[in-house]
C-alpha cells in the first residue's frame, strides 16, 4: 500500500502516464492512485447530480444495430452477432430516447467504442460516456449540464481536495466551479477566430469559414479568448452535426446544438435539442453526410425504421447530451493527454 | 407521460415483457416503466453500498485481449482491433485486480457480453455486470456481498415501495432484507439434494454426483431447501470453476469461492478468494479446461504473462465478486424470465 505520507514526500509527474506502454507498471503508481480518486469523485458527483434530480437510470445495450453510431460512423468497430452485422455502441442515445414517453429525465453510462486509428494524445479507443436525456428543450438542457459537471468538480474538491492539491489543481478547480460557464455562438466564435487572425493549422488556401468544423486548437483559442473556463459553442451548422439535432426555427442554417469545450481537453460534451417531426427527421436523415456513408455499404432508410417509428408515435420534444467521461477528467488533471486519465487508455496499437 | 392515476387503474401484467418482439412498443407500457424504477434503485442501492464503505471506482476496458473472458470462454465474441484479435470482455475481474496494491478496495460496472447461442428466458447476450474487489480473504467478502444485496433490495423497499406493492413483491423483499441470506457449501448442497432425490432433469444413467456442476433446477431446489431466500453456496469443486479461484487449505479439492443464488433467478453472484501464489497461479491455469480450449485456438501462457506478472509482483491476498444485475432485477420482479428485467434483451435471434 502506498500511504499519505509517501505520496507527500514524493515528487509527482502524471506525465509518467501518458503512454500505453508498460501500464501494468504504471498503473500502480502514486500519481494513478490519485487519478483514481479523482476519476471515482468525479463519477460520483455525476450520478450524485442525477439522483438529485430525479433522473433515472435506464440499461441501454452496447452490441447494436447502426443506430447505435454516432456521426463518426467511419469508426465503428464491426462484429457477427449469429449472422447479422452488429457495431460496438458509440453513443446509447436512441435507445434512451425510445424511454423519454415514460420519463421525463433519463441517464445511462456506457463505454463507447470508436476505432479511431491515431495513436496520439487526444483520441481512445473506449471511453467512459455519461449519457442524459430529457422532455424539454435546448434552453432547460445547458443548466442541467453545467448542474452535472459542476456536481463533478465539486464533489472532487469537496473530497479529493489533498489529491488536487498535490497536483496543484484546486484553484482552477474553483474558479470554474463559482463561475458560471461561458458560452458563444458557433457563428461568434467564427468572428473571433477570424478577428485575431487565428488560423491555426489549416493551410493557406484553406483559411477558416463559416460552415467549417472546429479543429482542437480553434476550440482552445476560444476557451483562451473566453476567461479560459468551461466554454458552451451553440448553433453548430446543419451540415456538420448529427441528423436528429433540432434545425433551429429562427435560423434555419443551424440547430440547437452545444459542444461544452474543456480548458486542456476540448470537446467534452456533445447535446442537442432532438427533432421530433418524423417528416423532418426522415428528411435530415437521408440529406446526411452519416446516411450517404451509410448507404454506400447497403444500408437504407429502414435501418432506422424502428427509431423512426419511436418519433412518430411519441413526438414529445426533447434533449440530451452525451459527456466524455476521459475529456472532463484530462481537463480536472490539466494534462495534454487523455492516456493520462485512464489507467487502460485503449489505442489502434494496444490491447490489454 | 403515464401519470400514478392511469397505473393504480390498470391490471399489471410483466410477462407483456418477456420476448424480444415489438419491443420498441412494450417498453413504453406502464409495466416498464415500474421495471425502470426498480432497476434504478438497484443500482443506485449497489453504488450507495460502494460509496459507503470506501470502495474506489476504477475504469475498465470491454474491449480486450484473452484476459477478458471468465470460465465461459465457448461465449466469446472475437472482432478485429487494427489486426489484433480482440474479444468483448466478459468481466473486469482481472483488470481491476492489477488495481489491488493501490487501493483496499474498488469497484466497476460493465456491460458483459456472451455469445450464448440459446434464445430462452435465462440467457442474454448482453447484461449490467457490477464488480468489487477487494484486500482480504473469503469471509471478509462474503459480508460485502450480502451487504451490497441487501442495499440494492432495501434502496428500492424505501424508495419504489409503490412499484414494488404494485407487482405484489413488497414483503417477500422485505424479508430477505431483515434475515441473513441462507448459507451451505457445495458439498452440502450435492447432500441435501441427493438425499431429497431431487434428480431434476439428468438423464437415469447421470445421476447427480459430488463433482458436477449445478443445474439451475437444482440451484432452486436448493434454494426451497434452505428456506426460499437468497442463499450462499460455498467452497466448490476446483475442477468446475476459474483458475484463479484460491484452492482451499484445509480441502485441497475445494476453491474459496460462492455463487450466491436468488430466488427465481439462480446464480446472480460469482465470486472468490483469488490464488495469489505465481506459481500456484500458473499451474491452475496450465491445468483448467479453459485453458486446454484456449490451447486448441493458439493461446499460450503468454497471452496471460500481464497478469501472471502482476500477482507475481503484488502478491496481496484478494478477493472479488461479480453481480449479475439482471438477475438480481428478474429475483426481485419475481418473474421467470431474465427478459423482463431490460429494456432491451439482447440474444441470438435480435438487435436493436
Amino acid at each position: 500500500m502506498i500511504d499519505q505520507t509517501t505520496l507527500d514526500t514524493i515528487a509527482l509527474d502524471l506525465t509518467k502516464l501518458n503512454s500505453t506502454k508498460k501500464r501494468f507498471e504504471t498503473i500502480t503508481s502514486p500519481e494513478s492512485k490519485i487519478i483514481d480518486e479523482i476519476n471515482d469523485s468525479l463519477l460520483w458527483g455525476a450520478i450524485k447530480y442525477f439522483r438529485k434530480n430525479n433522473f433515472v437510470w435506464v440499461e441501454v445495450p452496447t452490441l447494436t444495430k447502426i443506430t447505435g453510431a454516432c456521426e463518426n460512423v467511419d469508426t465503428l468497430y464491426a462484429l457477427n452477432h449469429f449472422g447479422q452485422e452488429a457495431y460496438l455502441a458509440q453513443t446509447g442515445q436512441l435507445y434512451l430516447e425510445a424511454k423519454i414517453p415514460l420519463h421525463e429525465k433519463i441517464w445511462t453510462t456506457i463505454t463507447s467504442s470508436r476505432a479511431e486509428t491515431a495513436v496520439d494524445n487526444r483520441h481512445l479507443n473506449q471511453f467512459t460516456l455519461i449519457e442524459m436525456e430529457h422532455q424539454g428543450d435546448f434552453e432547460t438542457m445547458l443548466p442541467h449540464i453545467e448542474g452535472a459537471i459542476k456536481s463533478m468538480l465539486s464533489e472532487t474538491l469537496d473530497k479529493r481536495a489533498e489529491a488536487l492539491q498535490q497536483i496543484n489543481r484546486a484553484q482552477e478547480i474553483y474558479d470554474w466551479i463559482h463561475n458560471p460557464f461561458s458560452r458563444i455562438t458557433y457563428t461568434q466564435g467564427i468572428e473571433l477566430l477570424q478577428a485575431e487572425r487565428f488560423q491555426d493549422n489549416r493551410n493557406k488556401n484553406n483559411n477558416l469559414k463559416w460552415g467549417d468544423d472546429l479543429t482542437s486548437t480553434e476550440e482552445a483559442q476560444l476557451v483562451a479568448l473566453t476567461g479560459n473556463k468551461p466554454l458552451f459553442i451553440t448553433h453548430f451548422p446543419r451540415e456538420i452535426k448529427f441528423f436528429n439535432m433540432k434545425v433551429n426555427d429562427q435560423d434555419e442554417s443551424v440547430v440547437n446544438s452545444t459542444d461544452l469545450i474543456m480548458p486542456y481537453s476540448g470537446e467534452s460534451v456533445g447535446a442537442a435539442e432532438r427533432e421530433n417531426n418524423v417528416e423532418k427527421l426522415t428528411q435530415r436523415l437521408l440529406e446526411s453526410k452519416m446516411y450517404s456513408i451509410l448507404a454506400q455499404r447497403g444500408k437504407t432508410v429502414e435501418d432506422f425504421r424502428d427509431y423512426l417509428d419511436m418519433i412518430q408515435k411519441n413526438p414529445l420534444l426533447h434533449s440530451g447530451c452525451g459527456i466524455g467521461f476521459n475529456r472532463i477528467s484530462q481537463s480536472v488533471l490539466g494534462v495534454d493527454d487523455i492516456r493520462i486519465s485512464t489507467n487502460y487508455p485503449l489505442q489502434s496499437d494496444k490491447l490489454y
